[in-house]
């Protein structure tokens, strides 16, 4: 086994998974700090993520691994990952190549405001 | 029904909940845009939120609804709220009061980094 995946492993231990295998990713832009997505990793989509540097997830509607950008070339180079305080959420802070995180283009997935203003008066 | 409560429906009806009822929730600064937490809301929770101006969630583990700050002080007041691609996941930009979101006393519950570096070699 390498150096890198023996030290992928030890934060993969770290991880608190839930009933269904899967932790709860959030992708930061390094850039600016904008939230780009939401995604779920298994251990073995946040191996690849680790020993690779690039962010693999594992797709709940398809039941499959997808590489981030591999179709698209939207790419996610990571910079860091964060885990929170209970373990079971993870904050992945990234450089994004390409238009964006968004497989409609815009550049978050996040583009629909729902609600906004002081106490969301006026929305 | 009060304005602010039909409003809160049609929000409500934006979302996709889990077969859970649920959907998570990323909680980001409005200051500076550093990522504070991640919890989940279900309906109610979500409707609270937007109807109060402060972050209501439904704790898993403890099966009850809990409003952020109610204890502790350190309460969010919500500026916006965001809705992903495909309705399944929230974003929710805040005003943090008190020292921080995170019940250990740090700002935020990603506190904790598992890996950095660029490919993150080196970590």
């Amino acid at each position: 086994m390498s150096g890198l995946m023996q030290r992928s492993q030890s934060v993969v231990d770290q991880v608190v998974f839930g009933a269904d295998g899967l932790v709860v990713a959030v992708v930061q832009d390094a850039s600016d700090g904008a939230v780009l997505m939401v995604a779920y990793m298994n251990d073995e989509a946040l191996a690849r993520t680790l020993d690779t540097g690039r962010t693999w997830f594992w797709s709940r509607s398809r039941q499959e691994y997808w590489q981030k950008g591999e179709t698209s070339g939207d790419r996610q180079h990571v910079r860091e990952v964060r885990i929170d305080c209970d373990g079971d959420a993870l904050l992945v802070i990234v450089d994004q190549e390409g238009q964006g995180a968004c497989h409609t283009g815009e550049r978050s997935c996040f583009y629909r405001s729902a609600a906004t203003g002081p106490g969301l008066v006026g929305a």
